[in-house]
């Protein structure tokens, strides 16, 4: 096998969410959206009139790059965000994994260092760590990763091929980068000249207000441009049609292009013309806001019985958008430890540790507050709360 | 950027195939199955029924190995073909091209041995030259490589890491490897400990006689076994779907799951049971006859156009299945320069060095029968062989 193997490895949660998956156990372990957000009449309609009117197309093989007007659709969509580029810098890949596993891929070189918020997204870890990256963890508060970290990485050795950030509500801290801090991290990254990946798969899901302009609008994704943005449908659509997207400047898009045609030739075209046809006359602005309303009500649950059920030392931050509660517990408690105990009392969380990069923390926790209904988030909330208390 | 970015190139084909597509033109360049061959029908019954039985399901994040009945399918598949395997072996990929990246990110050091057919599938080139194999090209005949040829490349300094095989008419040569060859050729392969990895996309497209059992059904899958196994539903299906597998030993499936995971989290589960709604009743047992009639009608109009008008000099062989007809010209003559005159002469083929690991071989071309009809063949080689004619 080759050395790069070695990275690869079970992946933790993957294990814990199979011992939590017995019937009885409400789960908040889990990452998924709300099946019931999905627009299963919109979808029928749609896949009914592909099949009919463009079955030939959909069904051949089809351009790496990907769908053109969804390509386009999505040059729009971020122009209205604040980003702009050109539809021929829009990639369409298999679900935005796919965009981490290209990019990992076309910048990363054995022992290179790569810079990620700690914790951080797991996916990207193990998307990353087949290229052997080391990782450098950015020093962080509430409100995202420190400015004067990212000057960190690049004086303490090597510059790092690049920054990967989630400033939009993080798997798995539930975080926003406020507009601010923004600016001052895409400032800092430019003079130092350090790319930045930004991964956006939850920013449509805000509460009260939308977050800031995505850290590549003010980054640039055109000449000479200093971002990479990535975006996903799975939250705002389906997951189980894998559709995300890459936006890269035209220096790296191409290598990008020649990966993602060596890794899969391309995106399933059926699945690319059936989001096409849903989503082209704007059935997102009616839909989007049913999903946030939703997850709002839930987070609000959660809220609410956190502040019910949580023994004092335990301390969180009541996130703002996106699907998870982030919770440190006193410095003392082993959240793996306790999970069996959580389960025999009916309950599942994820433990906190394997979103470091370097792993330890393991006095966190993230809960999902997207797949349990109001009332099973109190129960479950409220056995927690028991749980901890005990320990 | 990393140093494998530099082994990622656009594709020639790809380029050639741009100039190819002007009105008028009657490709017979591309690789593409035929769309006259897509069941629409029986795909706009089953995303029905799926998304009227199993929407959500459908819809939310999947296991990364697949949609369970599937596998079990493909595993009962196989074993009526003779290789005999567990439901647990089978990872469903993004299109058999994922199941190469897979295979090549978990099996290739930069300046492994890599041992291919010459020429061979350059999808699978372009999936593995990413992670800087040296390619070493084994020497052929008609009926496919020569057992000795794998001697050689053990004895040629280090051991490669696998060797890579098209034993059903190989794209782009339409050869298919005989009984006898394929047991000599694993049990050189066994004798050197030489792990295969076996890619069937055409096995299906037989038109007389079906091909002898795969190799993987000799060298084993399982305990101990020596062969992986990439098969695809994109030619006897659609390739808009990307559906594809792998079977692996059980030693080495565990890396090849977590690659996958890394790699896209998991192929759309919508796809997987609509694929898997279509054929659970046998829809092949009648389907695929269909297409393998329609191909073998095309592949003698192109037998007999290329007797009526290829000069003498050029040299084919009849393929007994798959979509390919290679050709090989007068050493003088250089298929590259001539596709100017044949695009200008109403045709187009694929120049053949793009197939040669080590490239060279410019008086070869690929010529594909299952895309024109078969006055359309008839013209287009006619045309073909004025150009010849002419050089």
């Amino acid at each position: 096998m080759a050395r790069r193997a070695e990275r690869l490895n079970p992946s933790t949660i993957r294990e814990i969410l199979k011992i939590t998956e017995r019937p009885g156990i409400v789960s908040l372990a889990g990452g998924l959206p709300s099946a019931d957000t999905f627009p299963v009449a919109a979808l029928q309609e749609a896949t009914a009139s592909v099949l009919h009117e463009h079955a030939r197309e959909a069904l051949q093989y089809a351009a790496s790059e990907g769908y053109g007007p969804l390509r386009e659709w999505v040059a729009g969509e971020l122009a209205s965000q604040g980003l702009h580029c050109d539809a021929a810098q829009v990639l369409i890949t298999t679900g935005s994994q796919q965009g981490l596993d290209l990019v990992g891929k076309v910048l990363i070189d054995p022992g290179s260092t790569v810079a990620v918020e700690s914790p951080t997204y797991l996916g990207a870890l193990q998307a990353f760590a087949p290229y052997e990256p080391d990782f450098v963890a950015l020093e962080g508060d509430d409100e995202g990763p420190m400015p004067d970290a990212l000057a960190s990485v690049v004086a303490g050795g090597q510059r790092a091929r690049f920054v990967y950030l989630l400033p939009n509500f993080q798997n798995p801290t539930g975080r926003c980068v406020g507009a601010a801090r923004r600016l001052a991290l895409v400032a800092r990254a430019a003079a130092l000249g350090l790319p930045i990946v930004e991964d956006n798969p939850y920013g449509d899901l805000w509460f009260d207000t939308p977050p800031p302009p995505p850290l590549a609008a003010s980054a640039g994704v055109g000449e000479g441009g200093g971002a990479i943005y990535l975006g996903s449908f799975s939250k705002v659509l389906a997951p189980g049609l894998r559709l995300g997207y890459v936006v890269a400047p035209k220096a790296i898009y191409p290598k990008l292009l020649q990966a993602k045609q060596a890794a899969d030739l391309h995106t399933p075209g059926f699945n690319q013309r059936i989001v096409f046809e849903v989503i082209k006359d704007g059935f997102l602005r009616d839909h989007v806001p049913t999903i946030r309303a939703r997850y709002k009500l839930q987070r609000d649950a959660m809220s609410t019985a956190l502040d019910h059920h949580m023994p004092s030392g335990t301390r969180w931050q009541v996130p703002v958008g996106g699907m998870f509660f982030w919770l440190t517990l006193p410095a003392h408690i082993d959240a793996t430890a306790l999970l069996p105990a959580a389960v025999e009392a009916g309950m599942a969380f994820v433990p906190g540790t394997a979103f470091f990069p370097q792993g330890g923390h393991a006095n966190t926790m993230r809960l999902s507050f997207v797949t349990a209904a109001p009332a099973q988030i109190e129960q479950a909330v409220a056995a927690l709360g028991r749980v901890l208390a005990a320990a």
